[in-house]
């Protein structure tokens, strides 16, 4: 709890306002009043100073009202714009996004393997410069750089502390990344991010309680409680790759025994694989999988019984409205889907079940990119 | 997110300067002053208020400062009390609590086996009128009753959705028992309640972010984000017993295989017994176990993995500052606590680990009754 001020109050009804009006735009003044019990004095002030500072406009399209037609009010897309970027092993995403979250532009480039981390640093410094001059936005209307990569991440420092997908561990990757850029930049875990997508423009735009399953070369989760990532401690909340399902389960990398990332990551299905027949790439798995092949068929359906049980383990603990099925898999497989909500009817308690959304994410690629770029404005917008 | 108004901003300044004595009591109007970063004129005018409506007095301790003694702040314990209520399937709690949140007084009574609805509410509104008497509490001193007990809870409307232990379903408790005493009535699920007491006067009093096992007849949890109870969609969220954590486990009464309770709950452990020696109870067990014995061993050597996989599940997924461990297991066999600890060493990831800590509750039997009486206070105190 915090004490309340004046200024205080005012900005969270500014930013209030603000969000009102992206969420319901086009909106009208007397709408606003409505929604927000603030009076009609209030809200014309609030408006009359966003449209000076240009970020709310009146819009073209006429209120379908009756009598006198009120002005309605919509975001300007073009006042600012930040660049979102998905850091992975094999591949880095850059995308510039608009006031409205919209994707402007996006450009990707693959990392070598022996890539280091001063070239990937280079790489997206030029793909940056690149994608805001072929677009000609003015480089003062780009306030910053959000970025999305696997791992344990202190966001407030801007520290990457250990990724293992990426091989860093300790690294001050937002400092680095400014020094070359000369944006500001905020860094979080890739799921953190695409939350916070899924959240302002994908599935899960009514809720502010949701959680994000990402299925692919990993297993984790983001969490959004009334609205806010939740991030635990130190911001390992949802860190449920190498949580122990089965202590009499097979060894984990990690050194522990039963990890849910021992039945159902890319690198554990693969290597089930090649008990059957030489097998290279999660796609192979796919496609035998997709042309019934029984052995895929069956790791198939061990990997949905764990995903089941994820999700159940998460619905019971929170009970949140939605649960977003994400990632490599859901993107591959999407008839998938049926079997594991066949299973979670099976295995959730029926009075959280009879509550709970499973739905899937349509943002593919540009979740984590947008998510990213989304956050940045959040962070770096100060009204 | 809501509209902020100048009466709101009142109302939470003066919530915080009673909740920072409550916590920091006795304490000056300077302290007050610098910690909340409100001036001195306004924590003068706050304390006045609270002073004139009896929340607040001034100490007869003595402050340490040098120079010029400041008057110390602290609570009036008998400005109000509330009664908290805990509902088990065999016995029912009854404890007069004071502003402090102190057990005044306390009582107890068993339900019988075929004891109807209409009985356990008579023999807690008479058990409410003595413990009142007996203390010569005037009546109007008493704002409310807080009820906590097991199952599923509707406690915006009052409504016990169901029980499982105490076999009712869709009973308006609430309005019930404000008929029959009169008194404003608070119902929640009894870890809802437990927790609110850790975090008050418990184990957790200075963490916002903290998660409560209770482990007796059956197995839940509640949980504390950012000092708030998590409810989830319908006040479910904790509900773990029922999570499935073997899909080719056991069959539980609730239809579904491989549930949590198959493993940890009191009737399971006594099933599990019998298939050794006639068992009639878990005291029995625990006696086996003290004694040594090797099947009882066996059996709670089981329990504990089970135990501490629910603790890496809900360590992982929130990340909490504190997992506190309670219930009839706990306060019967705290000995056991380290092989619990030692489990979870092996099974939590060692980011998340690090970081937790597990410690036992120490309200024993006063924990829901304390805690119910707290957030009735809560609750029904319009400040």
């Amino acid at each position: 709890m915090e004490k309340q001020d004046q200024l205080l109050m005012k900005k969270q009804n500014r930013l209030l306002v603000l969000e009102l009006i992206r969420a319901m735009s086009p909106i009208s003044r007397i709408q606003l009043s409505k929604v927000t019990k603030m009076s009609p004095t209030s809200i014309t002030r609030i408006v009359q100073e966003l449209q000076e500072e240009g970020f709310v406009r009146e819009s073209l399209i006429e209120s379908t009202s009756i009598g006198r037609k009120p002005t309605l009010l919509e975001l300007c897309p073009d006042v600012l714009y930040t660049v979102g970027v998905e850091l992975d092993r094999r591949i880095v995403r850059v995308g510039l996004v608009d006031f409205l979250g919209e994707l402007v532009d996006f450009k990707l480039f693959q990392r070598k393997s022996q890539e280091s981390y001063k070239e990937t640093l280079n790489n997206i410094q030029e793909k940056t410069v690149q994608i805001i001059n072929e677009n000609h936005i003015e480089m003062k209307k780009v306030i910053g750089l959000g970025v999305g990569l696997p791992g344990s991440i202190d966001y407030e420092k801007g520290i990457v502390k250990i990724s293992e997908q990426l091989q860093w561990e300790n690294i001050p990757l937002a400092d680095d990344l400014k020094e070359l850029t000369t944006h500001n930049i905020i860094i979080d875990n890739e799921l953190k991010m695409k939350i916070i997508a899924e959240n302002t423009i994908g599935q899960s735009i009514d809720s502010d309680n949701c959680i994000l399953l990402g299925i692919g070369s990993g297993i984790g989760a983001a969490i959004l409680l009334h609205g806010e990532v939740h991030r635990g401690t130190s911001n390992n909340a949802g860190e449920i790759g190498h949580t122990v399902i089965d202590p009499n389960g097979v060894i984990c990398h990690c050194g522990k025994v039963g990890c849910l990332s021992t039945y159902i990551s890319e690198s554990a299905i693969i290597a089930d694989a090649n008990k059957v027949k030489p097998i290279n790439s999660i796609e192979e798995v796919y496609d035998a999988y997709r042309s019934k092949e029984t052995w895929a068929c069956n790791i198939m359906d061990r990997v949905t019984t764990y995903i089941a049980l994820a999700v159940s383990n998460m619905a019971c603990l929170y009970e949140p409205e939605y649960i977003i099925l994400s990632g490599h898999l859901i993107d591959e497989l999407p008839g998938i889907g049926k079997f594991i909500e066949e299973k979670c009817d099976r295995y959730i308690w029926q009075s959280i079940r009879q509550n709970l959304k499973i739905v899937y994410s349509k943002l593919g690629s540009e979740g984590v990119v947008r998510g990213a770029a989304i956050q940045a404005q959040k962070v770096l917008l100060d009204l």
